[in-house]
């Protein structure tokens, strides 16, 4: 069985959505980042990078939401929630989320994050200030290029839908209007009444 | 036959050197970023984000390292270039991969594209101040607790090598002292002495 380690807030909403979507019994733990769980030694042992998410395999460890998607989608292939046997569409599938966690994760990251690129305070409010401008660039290249509908590849859900949703819940936070971008609030919307997210969404809040 | 759009010193030299790892022929398109070619109208039409790599397959474009690495090989999988058959070793690499796109090169990239994250000339200042701590400490990570050796995944070849050997070619630009971390170091010297890393880094110089 599969162990999540998740924070409220965060990417790891992506796998847990996922792992509901893949019909797997999953257990997780939650990892208070206002008191600093991820940086306790225990869990350091763990994840030496310190983040969310972190996913314990019968394998063994694995981090970085691309790849437990990938590895997810792979490892309940009835969930059909990957071209599997498709490698150039499993590719456009990874260039979505490598985007979104390249690019669109790390653009919004300079909010709350600056301290990871910059020591100097005016320096972390010049990153904070361009936020609502890197990430509406973000939001604008998948909305008019990249996201196809109703879901992100077209026609079939995939472990794109739920990453996608989980960047998209941080766009008020990053006073970035999400009415800007109409099929990405749509998509939000239609993935809100999906069971799966319901559920994960509801367990992470609680 | 598969087309990769570079340009000199940039990410896309992964994807070279595992092209030819996958002893196919392809061919190439050099993009001049001096002359802001990957801006232009031409090559826009082509990748929207106005970045390289960009690979042109017969089912159509593909972008981002990672996604674009996994393609290359799942579509000749006779170079063995990743365990295509193993769930667990593969999102291993793709772990792998991740952390290099979203994390090493995001911290790179702090030195000479700040603009993209800040406006103000003192806050692209201080990110670049923070680029030899911020790599460094990646690259610390790399060698002390995820390159197994003597390649990145163990005894066995694989698209995590050529990525890892082009990111670790920025780190004296970054002022980073490659000897700090004598496995990377060890592997940058290994990778070198390989013929298909010959043949593409001698091609972009050229």
């Amino acid at each position: 069985m599969m162990k999540l380690y998740f924070a409220k807030g965060t990417c790891a909403l992506a796998s847990h959505i996922a792992l509901e979507e893949a019909g797997t019994e999953y257990s997780t733990v939650r990892i208070d980042f206002a008191a600093g769980e991820q940086q306790s030694p225990e869990y350091l042992a763990i994840n030496p990078k310190g983040r969310v998410p972190t996913l314990v395999t019968d394998r063994g460890i694995l981090t970085e939401t691309p790849a437990m998607l990938a590895f997810i989608a792979q490892s309940f292939p009835k969930a059909k929630l990957a071209p599997l046997d498709d490698p150039f569409g499993f590719a456009q599938v990874q260039a979505f989320n490598s985007y979104l966690c390249s690019t669109v994760h790390v653009a919004h990251a300079h909010r709350m994050r600056g301290t990871r690129w910059a020591d100097d305070p005016g320096a972390i409010e010049a990153m904070k200030r361009k936020v609502p401008q890197t990430v509406a660039a973000c939001f604008d290249m998948i909305e008019s290029r990249m996201f196809q509908g109703p879901w992100v590849m077209g026609e079939t859900y995939t472990i794109c839908d739920p990453y996608l949703f989980t960047i998209a819940q941080w766009l008020e936070g990053d006073s970035v209007d999400p009415s800007r971008f109409p099929k990405v609030k749509a998509h939000r919307d239609r993935m809100s009444e999906r069971e799966a997210v319901r559920k994960a969404v509801a367990f992470e809040q609680g």
